[in-house]
């Protein structure tokens, strides 16, 4: 079975089928990973272009590490390097990375709605690796993965969201993910860091931690972004730890079985305490691994031929 | 059959049926690209070392997806992240890269000649990928390959080469490329950007854009590199593009079949009109394409086994 | 055969019969570097990352080359383009790299024992490109390879070692190295350049150039690290070229036969004149091509498969 279209751009945009399909497929892809020779030929000679506008280890690491096992040539292109010292459009560089045949461009960019832009240029498939405050469909979905993987079931459960929901992109395309397949999603977090309308998106408001981790089967901590501290969402990092940071007292507000996922990188002792991180309902290190699986999956659904 | 040449440094040192050979063996190369399976086992075992010491994507990128299509391993090499910051001369960096046995060095460099001296140091095979202000062999290559594909040929043709002449490798190449292959190159630009004694290159010169590509069959346009624009060739953006600017107005004074090359990146609005480059004159991202083929065929005929 | 243990993160470590071992195993790897197809089929579907937090040419190229040559896949992360960037701790970096199932990370980092705590994360295989002022351990193997080649044995040799032995990590690798295999090592510099308690490393230690290589049977010429030369070492470059500096006067007061090892880049006219470096007796280029095939050998030990 194939993906019936050309590129991954949201989780907005598929169907709860569509995701059920790629979990699916990533979860026969994950044994993959786990071989003594870590390599199918299902991809061989296609062309996966790599093209990260923002820097990034694990992201592109994890899209080129699943290009390889695949067997598929991948190419990077950071932005650093590129023609874009040059000041040329993301449009002639979509135009001029076409005409060289790739199969698919992975794109990062800080401007939501780069990838569609994108997508609409070309006629290769186009991945969205996350674009400015909008999606990153790859992160949500292999959160759906581990959640999956870990409890079984998505319907019916309660996925706690906490931090800064306005600017994360991994917040949105797990509210939307999440939300199709029928859990119950909860944001939590300052009143400046929710976006407006976002019951609109079918998940519950908290202006308080406690309320929303309460009864919930999953908290997903977002990561603070220090490095671009400048839009003053609070007053010191210290008081926002204090209010929506994850550390043990917390967690013992929560269900004893609930699990915690954090997409990475983390400020220890920020968004999130080291011994809860490194603590046993941590399944931060899952996410990763599942992410290669991910992506894999994508890869093949897009680019692979029926077998 | 095959290039009896270690290098490819310059135009300028190949012959007519070197040309010609070039261009035939690319052509069959290109099917190569249009495959679902877009790889040949043809230089598996092959190491070759891109060596960029300006940046680029297209081209490194493009020699980067030949070599990879072609099976060989690919090695990138920027100068930030080398021993160039640690003071290497490039003598020292050939010695050492050419111990690691490579079978061809990709080089990019900012000096005029910098790949003669490479090519005298190393065993390897050299490919020039553009040196300074002297030549980009690759890049006139594939443009002789869009042209002779759109045009059936290239011999009596009229090419038409508007820009800053003195600074462009491209132009350079082109001027002996087009010439050997029998064509006529008409250079224009502003008196500033032709170098002196050009006429010996064998081509004619025009300071008057209508008057070169009135009858011309090829209008290539250069690349005015505002990022290096401390030289002053003219007073503003704005004149020089009224006065070598290429828009549909100009176009009109050109053959209806006349066919538009550029060498990317394109300075939309100043060195060529958007609806010029877009149009269904330009060929473009058609030069993009025949980029790959013609660093395939390179490859192929500097490093491949007989069939 | 094979190596019994996870990494290699020094050769004050590794025993006599294990730096043997690496050795006979390099020396078997040497051809594959000559064939006309250089790449065997041994480490196919492994997963090898180059995680490099300071810029390198030749190491980096090195291992990339090699782990190519033996078929596994190579990812290369270099600290400018990673989320070090964004603050992740090494071991936060480590842990997520681990989660994606590779065989083996190569580490280079400024800081000495990184690769060791590295290690202690991880259930991959760790090699140490050079640590700080600790140790260059695969460096050592290819130096330890280059004179056994040479010269037919290494025990009973006498081995100068000249230069800032305090901040080098080849120094310290060599020492070790050389004095298992039961050579007797040389230490030679200024005072401010010696680490105190040398001696029990098992080297004899010289103020004086002229009586380190009198009757050595290799000279092996450090780096002076002038983009670092903060640390006031010695008054002047000039200075110290003058002192311990290896120009032809000098070779002369060496054996006939001596060898020169220099693990570089070399500052010509600084710790070697360019007629020594590119002389007879140097073999710098010899330890480049063997830096390959050590490294080969180093994958082969810790990821390959009995056969």
């Amino acid at each position: 079975m194939k993906l019936n279209r050309k590129d991954i751009l949201s989780i907005e945009d598929l169907t709860k089928e569509e995701i059920e399909l790629v979990l699916k497929t990533a979860e026969s892809f994950k044994e993959v990973s786990e071989r003594d020779i870590k390599k199918v030929p299902t991809l061989r000679g296609k062309t996966i272009i790599n093209l990260f506008y923002e820097p990034s280890t694990r992201t592109r690491t994890s899209f080129e590490i699943a290009a390889k096992r695949m067997s598929a040539d991948a190419i990077n292109i950071s932005a650093s390097s590129s023609s874009v010292v040059k000041g040329e459009t993301l449009k002639d560089t979509a135009k001029n990375l076409e005409a060289m045949n790739p199969d698919c461009i992975v794109l990062r960019h800080s401007f939501s709605g780069a990838p569609h832009i994108l997508a609409g240029l070309v006629k290769c498939s186009v991945i969205n690796a996350g674009d400015g405050c909008h999606e990153h469909p790859s992160q949500a979905l292999l959160d759906m993965l581990t959640v999956k993987e870990k409890l079984g079931r998505i319907e019916g459960l309660k996925i706690a969201i906490i931090g800064d929901i306005l600017h994360s992109r991994v917040a949105r395309s797990n509210i939307y993910g999440f939300t199709k397949l029928g859990a119950e999603v909860r944001a939590a977090g300052l009143p400046t860091m929710m976006p407006c309308r976002i019951e609109q998106m079918g998940c519950r408001v908290f202006y308080n931690m406690e309320d929303a981790i309460k009864d919930s089967d999953v908290i997903m901590m977002l990561r603070i972004q220090l490095e671009r501290q400048n839009a003053a969402l609070f007053p010191t990092v210290r008081e926002y730890s204090k209010l929506f940071g994850l550390d043990s007292k917390k967690l013992e507000m929560a269900k004893k079985d609930v699990i915690i996922l954090h997409p990475g990188p983390i400020n220890r002792g920020v968004e999130i305490s080291s011994d809860v991180a490194d603590g046993r309902s941590s399944l931060i290190l899952d996410q990763v691994t599942n992410g290669v699986a991910v992506r894999m999956a994508l890869f093949y659904l897009l680019l692979g031929r029926e077998l």
